[in-house]
């Protein structure tokens, strides 16, 4: 794909490096002078100009691009970007939204967004406090999640299987196996009722209910 | 909780805003003055001072929290800080590192982490761009992906059923459909064999051997 | 009326003063402190704030506003306030436009625009020096013009009515005098066939073809 | 013409721009080493220096230009550019004036100026929401002006001839309506009785007493 | 007298300390903050605003004032505040003149001049380490010089009476003794023909062709 | 001779002008870049550095040098690279002083001295304010001053010979005329008893008593 | 005590801590506002003004000072300082020296100096990466050192007497053991030919030739 | 030796120059572009980035390093900088540490340090105005110093022997003369019983008590 990457901040630097080791043609668009020159470092050209005038973006080969991400940190400077880039036709036009409240005119203008990463970042960070056992997760609609868990060894499932554990009420209707990881499997185990849970594993659970004190309660023993 | 947290910048602000919100008692420690003026609109307290001196943590009362959570773009502040958490025995301590190659000197010294928070988004916008149809996805183990995925009107996959699906091998043995939302369900739906993929479900897929080209193509036109 | 002026710089400030000199309420939105501090001499009400972002146009009274002038000088930040003011059916929204390549843009999304204000004082300046005999004129379509000249006293048209001018081909039919303002009259007067132009009338003229040096000839001695 | 212009900023760039577009000799003089840079882009001469040291604009060469123009922002600079132009016998020396108390002083030392040009921008902007009808104007001596307005499908106007129209009383005696554009037509059309206003006619018209709401509820439906 | 200074500068200020001194009544404008707060030590007025703005002059009471200086280092800002100065009619208007070219303009417009203050000082100090013996010196004309200089113990005029010295060709005609001032005399002595020059008087000495080294010679030894 | 000169601000400029174009081998010290680039226009080397670090001086060959001048704004700077010079042995060292009380703490060290110049330029603007027809002066002891003065033409003394006006009162025995500069002499004239003062003439006076209003009354008409 | 203590620097400020600590009155004198504001934490009076003004250290008393202790990081400084204390006849005069050839001039004029502090620092430093055995030190003189130095368990001295090291050749006649501090004694030992050294004692040692390889390999295994 | 040098600021400027005129190779790491400019000049590699980067580190060659010592003014950048170089495995780590109640957390983490450096300074130049006789002095244990103290012309002590001051009182028991500095002596003398202490000695005396005012009065006159 040709990439113009618009801004080369925080957010910009990883994903030209994500995009330009995928093998794209990465074009990068970057006002600041010293960024700019940080993102020469990385195979992809770079433009040192003013992203929100339109001859930068003509420049930057906008016109015959495949898709355009727009990362700076104004919402002002993503929106005019963004309707530039739609003036040149750019099939698919991504661009990040700072203030949730300026979601609705992004889409308004027909612009996908990736709303408040940084909140994002912040919820990650509250979950490794507030639930330390859980390891990653993806939230499903509104309530139902997908997690990672890591079980203890006093955990009250290590040693039993999913049978017995769904018996034993440690496994409600709402919850429901995805995958284990082990330490000494190549790849992740696909469960059945005769599988045994061992301490060290490492479960993908999906909770239709969501994470609750409840769900981790059967996977680690509680002390942190 | 009683949860530190140092740094309100990109990351620290929306972490504050969730910390807050959770009903948890929050002291934040920043630096910078303007930053800390902002942070001030929270319901918290707010420490304007230099976090990498013990002096500034004790008067966050880090020595009673329940947990900490470094958020400042550098690394060496970073460890610091959490160096200073363990002298005064903060029980949960978390640190965002930016570089890579520091997250086992986090490890050695004993401190929870979480990796370039910025490449996280980086993939997300990435991802984007490079396969649109996907929504949300989770890393599972070194391959393995859950990801959830619009199912287009005219897809292969729309109007059949899964055992119709796996029949004709559309859904390989590496693939499970965890979850179907849709827009009139209030919750998502179980799937079973008999149930009917439509066009307009919102899918949660296991693939044990990631998402590629292959496997969105059952779900999507691919016209974008 | 309710008017919202964002930007107190170069063009703003002087907005402002007609704008409240002209009995409106007036709201002023500039986030530079220095210059929001100068716009508080006017009898208005200053918000210190980011133009760009939605609450601040609320709180500027916008969704009860009649009209909004976006007078700030980056296109990015015009455009922005311009979408939010449209969310907030603002009935009359305005914009200064600095690169004229962005002229169609403004207009996709709907927003009346001044084109680059600068440009036009400097066309003003150059024609003070290149026909230094024209008071100001006005463009009507793409060619012809209205303009103000002053009559020379040795120029060839001083002393002779208008009839007399046309039949010696001094006025060809592409000329044509709207008004005449004399030094001695209180408002300018409606010019006749048996109108006699005096050195030192001033004339409001309609030249179908635009100005030229076969125009202004005949009002002037050539001698500047 | 030989022109230095002094000055590369908001009224000097577009300034520079028209001149040298228009085939002149132009040189430039401006104390700012960045936006000197800037000007470098037209086809003109630029001096990056202090234009208040009489030694600089011989280096300009204002002894044998044909005009000088001074656009900076501070009245004192362009003041003392002038003076010096004087004394290298500069014959056309027009200079902007921002401060309205300033023009007697530059009049006194002869000097022909543009009175604070933002503000006449600023006019332009308050009449388009003022009147959002009227297309462009010019003032004509104390009160008469000449405006150009369009004519909405509903006005009374639309659909009449100027004579209708003048019995009917929508046209008073203090209007007169110099030409008329109409899309289809190459140039503007001289009117006559006889000629019937159509709506989406773009009239050109004189009124001896200024522009009021009587005027222009003639023209369009008042419904903004 | 009533007094306005412009500028508090490295020349302003001891011109405020030594007109305020003389127990006029000093009003100072001045537009840098911390140089007015420093003139505010003194006993006047201080108005920390711009004066090339024709309403600080009149806030600064200029209107009535005696006299105006202008001290500060720019001469465009110079010229425009005795412009100013004499629009509101100050009797007497004085401006320090840095760029020695200039001289004429200021001259043209009626201002009374002071050229080029750093280069007086500038003089001082090379006479002070050309011709070390001369303590002091006021240029007359274009070559004549009126200048002190101290009387070396063995210099060939010490121990003879002023007739001797002319007699023995010390003193030509175009050298003349004007005053003498000793270490034990009150006041300068008025020589006489028979008065006798000692070693440590220091002398006022008129000099029609200037200092040169013959004039120096017989009161100095050489030896420096 | 071989001078070096401290500092090319604002006394220090004008101070190597005179010194080059007095054909003496000139080196400058200045720490600014800025200042030592301008200074690099005259015909001297230029060192850029601090002249407070004795290996500066020596670089710029202090220690073979017949003089060193120090101009800098700050005592500070201009002591210590008095003390250095002296280190280093040159015969000849001046300083300017800019702050009254530290001349004696300059004197002890043994360095002559330049007390405060802007204070010498400050006393001579006041006076042309003061004494507008003064047009020059020099301090003789405490109170003796001579000084130039122009004759204006109803003046008492206009047209009356040195006697006529000494007998008349005119000239008590405080004043003695020492030369006279007329328009039309090429150099001034050695006045007599006889010779008769004309309207115009520039007087060179010797006043006992110093300037007081009774000495100028004599000359001028007193209207200014 | 009553110490004036100038600049409020890396040195100046724990000096502040040691003299105020100490029971002094101190008062401090600092020209930068922040660092002044900062020092005002401890028990002194701080005078944040320019220490190179005469009434500044009047205003701080110096004049009654017992000492005065110059801390600013620029020599100039420094000397200007205390020649002015010296004005004011403060009996104990210090200042820090940064530049080793100012040392001479600051002992001419008689100030009493520590040179080059950072130096002090960079020695220890370097010291302690060259000979890592050796705990402290002190030069005597061009040669001789008193160091401490800590004695390995498997050092050749380790258990043998005073004695018996010399008689075998580990204590030559230029090292002389001064003192021995040992974990459970209260103080020093004052050491005999009879007292054993033990593994884990500390040695204050005079070396007559300075510490060398061969001294140092007597008291430490040379594993590092 | 290979020894890696982290800052180039007050501490590590002379320590470069101090390691370098050792004779070892010497790599610099200093982030600061002026700074790392400076430390160019010495014998030696600079890196010009940031040290707590461990790709830096590697740059530096810091893995094959014999010694890394960190002297940047910030304990968060040093702590970090030592982690990443035990991670490379540098032999011999130190560290300044400038806030003293982080000496406990760099040892915890297992680098040497040399805490708060300008304290140590601070000592010294308050020991020259308490006790200015004293000319250097060492710490020995928690009372105990050894200290050079020069010997007055009319001291107690001065001429007599060591052991007549014993008998006399003026030595006690705590106090002990190492060796004694003589200006015609080429090297310390040791002292015995019989050695006469004479006037302009400087001894170096082991003080088991410290020093205190008994212990100076033997050896000064307590005139200063």
């Amino acid at each position: 794909m040709y990439i113009v990457i618009v801004g080369a901040g925080d957010i910009g630097t990883p994903l030209i490096e994500v995009a330009t080791s995928g093998g794209n043609e990465v074009v990068v668009v970057e006002h600041d002078e010293e960024r700019a020159e940080r993102a020469a470092h990385y195979d992809c050209l770079v433009i040192n100009d003013d992203a929100t005038v339109k001859e930068t973006l003509v420049d930057a080969g906008a016109d015959r691009a495949d898709a355009l991400i727009s990362t700076t940190d104004r919402d002002a400077v993503n929106i005019m970007v963004c309707l530039l880039s739609q003036e040149l036709e750019v099939p698919n036009v991504v661009s990040v939204v700072h203030n949730p409240e300026h979601m609705s005119l992004f889409e308004r203008v027909g612009v996908n967004t990736m709303q408040n990463p940084q909140r994002l970042i912040a919820e990650y960070l509250y979950r490794a406090v507030e639930r330390p056992s859980i390891v990653d997760y993806m939230q499903v609609g509104e309530e139902a999640e997908v997690f990672e868990i890591d079980v203890d060894a006093g955990a009250p499932m290590a040693g039993t299987t999913i049978s017995e554990a769904a018996q034993a009420g440690l496994l409600d209707d709402d919850l429901f196996i995805v995958a284990i990881e082990r330490p000494d499997a190549e790849s992740p185990v696909v469960p059945r009722g005769s599988t045994t849970i061992r301490a060290g594993d490492r479960l993908t659970v999906y909770a239709a209910a969501g994470v609750t004190d409840g769900v981790t309660s059967a996977f680690d023993t509680g002390d942190e």
